[in-house]
């Protein structure tokens, strides 16, 4: 089995070369030299049928999944999207009218974004669809936000709401029969079609000390910035923002309760820290964007994410270990 | 069946929203603004187990051999290589031993070609190895080769030698037993182990009008030239540089002869076009480098690519259609 993280580590992380660009390969971008007082992001994700998608997922949401995935990188390292380098694997059985819906969907959220592709690969192979995107942001010399800024006293925040993506796989897997039509078509929506936060990422330069997109997990990504940035972080858990319809569905008994919520992933919200003192800008951007900021807890010093009741007692620790855990938060 | 340059024309070309950038989507890399009077040339190729390498190819050869396709697009574009995104996307059962020599393959071309990953993905999928290479290199502003810069009565240039990797090809599927080791091993290893010419690449500016790296076939790839500049070319099939190891696999009947060398692809050679005043700086660079440069043919007014015989007279043109088509040029 690849532990992603262990070769990275172990494997892909002696190739940088000590290069300052590669950030250590701890950050979800690089950054190299750009025009004029500039820096261009550069990250790169792979998509598999049968991992991140369903091969008989609508291709046009495929599509704009893999696009959405790589610009919620560029948006929560506060970079503005410009460039796409898009790698197609497709099944060699492939028909005319799935790549054109596919296509189709490129196009859409090209559109809708911005964004312009201006390069790639395309092949056919025997296995199942393989997507990669190399996607390329803009943000000024010095002003991205990584995950290792993060410091003790900073309130931890999170945009929009969690947990809707890892209940939306699970309606998606046909569970989720007890739900409204209007709360599973909800959040299955949320897991098809992720918002990457592109107008936050870029206002919250010179706001956010560290900022990452949730994709693994809130619970295991805030632990990334613990160690990026050697402090620990406690998180409330009746802070959490839930939509409507995720509490509905924990209400109904989908998932393993606060568990799928904190460790579910595929979120695609910016979680930040930030100074105290910037919580009244932070609320202001959160009414001009009409976007929730909620401040979920707080960097504290030491090492490692907790996750507190309402009472501040501690409900889970580290990363993964949420077995037993299935209390809703409401 | 996905054909990959229709596909490219039809349904991805409309996402470059005009950008200049993306070179409409025709050439080998995209140019970017980079630092200072430079421009980034990105490059991203995918390469599928079972399509561009066989399954149980060595680890490390297969690693080198993603670095180097990349690298040779980018030194024909008189680029410098500084940085590698890497996308793995491994099957779900793959061991750690073949895992390390992957890695060591990397690093072993890393070294050599002074290049650093600076970040990328990992997946475990259910389907074969699936690997994808997003390739930076620097250039001076406006100095990248491009396709389409190729002039009517330029000379045709190219590096090295021709044919070699598509005969090596149908030595690792089990043909070419009448070989001597010695050559069966020299054209293996040319299939297996590309040489970008990096240190040529770069040479070029200001002597080359077009330029690309002959991934497809030769002749194939002289009419991507011939597309891209609007004019035609001659190449002469006498001329062609073929390794002693090719001449010898021609005599033995292995492959479809001069098909095979001018058709085969897979070559990661550079192909470019001089202005005839330009012969004595490029077989002056040729010695320096101590890297073969053989003028092959001409630039004319028209269309298309015509290879000739010694007398001049048409042996084959156009792409694909060389089947009927078997005698060597030797």
């Amino acid at each position: 089995m690849v532990d992603e993280f262990d070769l990275i580590k172990r494997l892909f992380a002696p190739l940088t070369a000590g290069r300052p660009e590669a950030l250590g390969l701890i950050d979800d971008v690089a950054l190299i030299p750009g025009p004029a007082g500039h820096q261009w992001a550069v990250t790169k994700d792979a998509m598999a049928a049968g991992v991140h998608f369903f091969p008989d997922d609508p291709p046009d949401l495929i599509a704009r999944k893999l696009i959405r995935v790589n610009l919620s990188d560029l948006a929560a390292k506060g970079a503005e999207p410009q460039f796409l380098l898009l790698a197609t694997c497709f099944p060699r059985d492939i028909d005319a009218g799935w790549l054109d819906r596919f296509a189709s969907g490129l196009k859409t959220d090209c559109d809708l974004f911005k964004v312009a592709v201006i390069g790639g690969d395309t092949i056919a192979t025997p296995g199942p669809l393989v997507l990669s995107l190399t996607a390329v942001g803009m943000v000024p010399e010095g002003a991205a936000l990584l995950r290792s800024n993060a410091c003790s006293g900073d309130h931890v925040w999170l945009s929009g709401t969690v947990g809707d993506s890892a209940l939306g796989l699970l309606v998606a897997q046909g569970e989720g029969k007890g739900l409204s039509e209007t709360d599973a078509s909800y959040l299955l929506n949320r897991y098809r079609l992720p918002r990457p936060r592109v107008a936050l990422g870029p206002r919250l330069r010179g706001l956010a000390h560290a900022s990452m997109d949730v994709s693994d997990g809130l619970l295991g990504d805030i632990g990334h910035i613990c160690r990026a940035s050697k402090v620990g972080a406690v998180i409330e858990a009746d802070r959490l923002p839930l939509s409507t319809a995720a509490r509905a569905a924990l209400s109904a008994g989908l998932g393993e309760g606060l568990t799928t919520i904190v460790s579910g992933g595929d979120d695609y919200e910016i979680l930040f820290t930030a100074a105290p003192e910037a919580e009244d800008a932070l609320l202001a951007l959160s009414a001009e964007l009409d976007l929730e900021l909620t401040r979920i807890g707080r960097i504290v010093p030491g090492e490692g994410a907790t996750l507190v009741d309402a009472e501040g007692r501690a409900m889970a620790s580290g990363r993964g270990g949420y077995n037993h855990f299935s209390g809703g938060p409401a």
